[in-house]
This record gives structure tokens, C-alpha cells and sequence, in this order.
């Protein structure tokens, strides 16, 4: 009798404050935390969900990939640098940057920035 | 001289208040009202961006299709009813619902459930 492959498929729940924050290393990066809640380890199956928190004055690198990004803002302020122009951001902002555009998120105010940002599985960071 | 097609980038920033809220008038589905954050007419690369809106006792329909959803609660409580079976939700919560689960959302609360819901372009509605 041949065996029946069963894919298992679980519904996953979590809050954000038992997902582990780590530091952006990456050069240009400052003042920048990372959480990854919906990352490689929980097998989604086209795209990541992760949350950047920015202290005022933080920053993410100032570059351009491949990939899009989808952001929505959930606190703070700050702006998104890009080669069309500075935009400002608040709570609430929603933002599309296409691939291979130049960007940068800037915590230009005095709490923090908080901000989802989803990127396809093709990505490399 | 040949014409060089360049194409024509652009990062998108717009407001949650600026994008217009549809009721869901689809089978099964109560009280609950729908803005597409990034869809089709944003031409995102891989995936959309939609929020959901219920208020005390709307639900989405139980029902099951062959794309995932990523849920991302912005405030209100609720749950998550699935096959594996009904998971709480509250500010916060990140869900995964993988293809062909079945699943329902509901506003078990006394406020707004508002979250975010992301699905691949492949979902067709």
C-alpha cells in the first residue's frame, strides 16, 4: 500500500512580545531592532512579515535590492528617503517601495518608530 | 536611435484614513468592512495589503481557499476559529492561516477588531 504524504498545516499564533528583537548589524544601519514575525522558521509561503523599531535618530541603511518592501507604520514618525524625494511618515503611513529603488527609513522624531515592512521569501536579509 | 524603455518607478505613500472602506458583501461575512492598503491598482510585485474592520459581532466567512493569510492585529480582541480550533486574538497578535485551512475571524470583543491581512497575488478576491 503506498503511503499517503500528509502535509502538515498548522494555524500559528503569536504575540509580538515573544518574538526575539535583534540589533540591525548590517553597515549603515543605526539605532535599529529587528524582529522577524513571520520569518523562515515559521515556513510561509510566499513572504516575511517583520517589525523595525527605530530610536529617534535611527536609521536604516540607505540602499536598494531586488526585492519590494510593504510597510505600515504603527507608531512614531519619521521619514523614508528615496531617489523621487524625501517622504514623511506618521502612524498609519502605508508605503510601497518597488524593487531596486534606493531607500532609506529615518526616525526623524523624538519617540520611537515602529513599522512593519513585508518582503517577499526572496529575499536575502 | 532605438527608444530606450525605462521603466517607470515609484515609491507610494498614502494614509490608512485615505483609502476607501468597503463592506464585505461576500457569503457568510457580517459586519466587517475591507481597505485594500496596497492592491491591484498599486501594482505591488508579489503580494497585497488589506485591513479589516469588524465591529462587536461581525465575522468573516468560515471558508478555506489556496492561498495563506498574514494577520497582523492593530487593536481590538477577537478570535481565530480553524480546524485545529479557536485561537484568541488581542493587540498585537501575528497569525498565520497556511493554504487550504479553514478559518473564520471574529470580533468577540466590544470594540473595533481592526488588523491587517496580507495575501499573495494569486488570491482572487
Amino acid at each position: 500500500m503506498r503511503r499517503r504524504r500528509l502535509k502538515r498545516v498548522e494555524v500559528k499564533i503569536k504575540q509580538v512580545s515573544q518574538v526575539p528583537a535583534n540589533q540591525v548589524e548590517v553597515a549603515g544601519a543605526s539605532g535599529t531592532k529587528i524582529q522577524w514575525l513571520l520569518g523562515s522558521q515559521d515556513e510561509p509561503e510566499n513572504f516575511y512579515m517583520r517589525l523595525f523599531e527605530l530610536e529617534p535618530g535611527g536609521h536604516t541603511p540607505r540602499h536598494d535590492h531586488p526585492w519590494e518592501h510593504e510597510v505600515f507604520v504603527l507608531s512614531g514618525k519619521g521619514s523614508v528617503l528615496t531617489v523621487e524625494g524625501q517622504l514623511p511618515l506618521a502612524r498609519h503611513s502605508v508605503v510601497y517601495v518597488p524593487s531596486k529603488v534606493e531607500h532609506q527609513f529615518r526616525n526623524d522624531g523624538d519617540e520611537m518608530l515602529r513599522f512593519l515592512c513585508l518582503v517577499p521569501k526572496s529575499a536575502t536579509y
